[in-house]
């Protein structure tokens, strides 16, 4: 009897041009077929963004036996949605977002296109992993997610990931040979600190371009994602989508309400 | 020694001129002075998405002894950012976000703006609270919110909230009177099923519009949030911004990696 090869979704949050897509494409291509469904532009910072207020678009760029390309208007999220309900035939086997031209390690995942997809693909029962590496430039070397994003992909095909469960998997920026391995990890406790550039434009009218720079609060700690990145591991950090504080819930009770 | 009155900030998604925002002034305004910055148009389904690839206004509206308004062009987390880094003096005693015109409960939270403010809040180490009227009628009545959003608020103000939480709260679209109480609970575990209007532009090309409905895994759970609202009561959800799923991190410690 044979099995049907694996169905594999792929998006991003960089645009169907990223080199990063291109590399993740690379990838997965060996482990089934693949569809791609990703933002015709740029996506950053998108979140778990939905767009309600203007129709999407949806564009097959290419298709042939065992890839399918689309691109749409609208964000990481809304890509997923499509792809789920207007394009693939069966549930995917497992959906991959990435891999993001820089960091979305600690608090970074909550404004993330990619880990966006991420997370909408395990809400819908799909295998999901988001891929970042710690780069933002367009020609960046993606040779530490050749090498380790297989073994990843490979676990999860085999094991699967708990309900509501997703990985936010990051890389270091460095030399393959630097490569310590992988580590799970739990989210870095930590925040960005905003600074605004004010500028004035010609008819003498503010404007502010969103800058900043992260701020860690437990550097030391060594089960985090931003420690295994510093010290070259990839790190994996398991993301789940319930958002309750079951800790605050008891802190909550004794409150006269 | 006199005690300064506590600094409030509020903020949206729905735009500065909501009905929902102008409830939730009046309701604070008796708490302390009050900062607003909202969107200055709706920003629904915004989640936590900040602003990148475009420049971010910052226009004040009104501005009087104990009320003082802004409205931007960004994302609702774009207001919260440019309101601490730029218009206010001292860190906020308190944010609130909303009133929203519609649910927030569940996995909505995910998709919301007006929890994506309330996150952005909890980051910077305001005690946040986002609100939410199951009703997305833009002359919604606010009767349940006027009533029970002061004893949430003088709680909140009292005893603080954990590190790293926020609070989601939603009121049931009921009489007043019908309205049991308030109830502390966990997010329900569902999600939006989504549904596209697909349809055809003058000029013969498809476009989509993106509409749903949503799908309750545990109608039954009397610990979760769609629960209490169905039954006449006032949810509380505690939100923690630590993604990671610490029941997962072991499971995953059995990875050949």
């Amino acid at each position: 009897m044979s099995k049907k090869k694996p169905l594999i979704l792929v998006t991003n949050d960089d645009g169907i041009n990223a080199k990063g897509l291109k590399s993740l494409i690379e990838i997965v291509r060996s482990f089934g077929d693949v569809i791609v469904v990703a933002p015709v532009e740029g996506q950053s910072g998108m979140s778990n963004a939905i767009t309600v207020k203007v129709p999407l678009n949806l564009k097959t760029i290419t298709s042939s036996n065992s890839i399918t390309k689309l691109t749409s208007n609208g964000t990481p999220v809304d890509c997923v949605k499509l792809a789920l309900n207007q394009v693939v035939e069966r549930k995917p086997d497992l959906l991959v977002s990435g891999i993001n031209h820089g960091s979305n390690s600690s608090i970074s995942v909550v404004y993330s296109g990619t880990m966006g997809a991420t997370i909408e693909g395990s809400l819908n029962g799909i295998p999901s992993i988001g891929f970042s590496l710690l780069d933002f430039a367009p020609d960046a070397d993606f040779s530490v997610a050749d090498k380790y994003a297989p073994k990843i992909i490979e676990n999860v095909l085999q094991n699967g990931l708990p309900d509501y469960t997703c990985l936010n998997v990051n890389f270091p920026a460095v030399k393959l040979s630097s490569i310590k391995g992988i580590k799970i990890c739990r989210q870095t406790k930590g925040r960005w600190q905003e600074e605004f550039d004010k500028r004035t434009d010609p008819h003498n009218r503010e404007y502010y371009w969103l800058t900043g720079s992260f701020k860690n609060y437990e550097p030391d700690a060594d089960d985090t994602d931003e420690w295994a990145l510093k010290n070259n591991y990839v790190s994996i950090v398991p993301i789940t989508v319930d958002l309750t504080s079951y800790t605050a819930m008891n802190h909550l009770k004794n409150w006269k309400l």
